[in-house]
């Protein structure tokens, strides 16, 4: 699988300010560029802490771009995934409409009350992992079904997860012309953070955008 | 004054480590113009946290600046400048010995042996607020000093300041192509963070440099 990351971070490498608020980072040159790249591929990941905190549907938003998908025999919106170890997603997300397949991908410890709602709201539920996804196991599983292009959109804790478990081929950064600051905010990268061994990227592309920057990496 | 902050940090934001090790996150074409930057300035600042995690000398490192500079009778070195509310600056760090001035920014909670340590090893001890540095008066006194353009090397701490305190006129970053991750890492403005009224900036430049790039922003 090929796992494209995308996000778009403040000058100081925030993802959102310290009480979550999702805030305007980037401009519509930027948008039309997110919604072209989801368009290219065959699901969309985001970690359940940016379900909880900014409800995202994750579909497309250009009327050509899904006529374009179903007129190659392909689904009309990518399928939306959820890394969501305990089965916190709420059943009433918008992510579990009815407009594309959505996996939610939880651990063996999730409860099973919560992973039933789920699959009563519609959800495709992926168990992998003990008391974590482990990422590995749940984007095979995800393969098989068809999903050969990933692309993560956030936050920051999967985003560490993924360069942790070194499952990230692509990384694209909008950084947008602000200061957002706080110690406690979360940025592209959380989790526990490495203290060696430090993923080395290789810078592809650098090009102004909207009135920000995006700077596009390969991982070697 | 004339507040110039310059740092380097890694895809995701960080400065280093959540262990706060120093990590080579740019290379010798930025090395050299960090070099650049500080001689044309009358001062160099830090954070005690800076002076504590690293201890840096700040001085320049090419003979033929250091000459420059004195044969426009400036001092061979900028000044160093260190923010430090507690006077935590040890009398034995490197930016104490007698290459250049040096001025440490304390409060007036700062204990008073501390401070007359810090005299005794040569430091020029500037007073300004109550329990924390007064950023504002604290760059006031130095610019009657003679420091009327004052670079600002980090951390994060120190910056977020400067940024809430509104006494940033330039930033210029270099990003580097690895991951360091972690939400307790130290970032470029870290702090109590903005939930509103965000500092914005102007981009003014976009440079591959070394591995990485270099961002320049004017804050309007």
């Amino acid at each position: 699988m090929y796992v494209h990351v995308n996000a778009a971070m403040s000058a100081d490498g925030k993802l959102a300010s310290r009480t979550r608020e999702q805030l305007r980072i980037s401009g519509p040159q930027d948008f039309e560029r997110v919604d072209h790249i989801r368009a290219q591929n065959d699901g969309v990941m985001v970690g359940v802490g940016t379900v909880l905190a900014d409800d995202p549907s994750l579909t497309l938003d250009d009327a050509e771009r899904i006529a374009k998908r179903e007129s190659t025999g392909r689904s009309p919106h990518p399928a939306r995934v959820v890394a969501d170890s305990s089965a916190r997603t709420p059943p009433d997300a918008r992510i579990l409409d009815d407009t594309a397949t959505t996996y939610i991908c939880v651990s063996e410890a999730a409860p099973d009350d919560r992973v039933a709602a789920l699959e009563d709201a519609g959800a495709e539920v992926v168990v992998a992992g003990e008391d974590r996804v482990d990422l590995a196991a749940a984007l095979a599983a995800l393969e098989s079904r068809g999903v050969e292009r990933l692309m993560v959109e956030g936050g920051g804790e999967l985003i560490y997860s993924l360069f942790a478990d070194a499952l990230v081929d692509e990384l694209t950064v909008y950084v947008g012309s602000m200061v957002v600051g706080g110690r406690d905010a979360p940025t592209l990268a959380d989790g526990d953070g490495f203290t060696a061994g430090f993923p080395e990227l290789e810078l592809t592309g650098v090009e102004r955008v909207d009135d920000g920057v995006l700077l596009e990496w390969q991982v070697p």
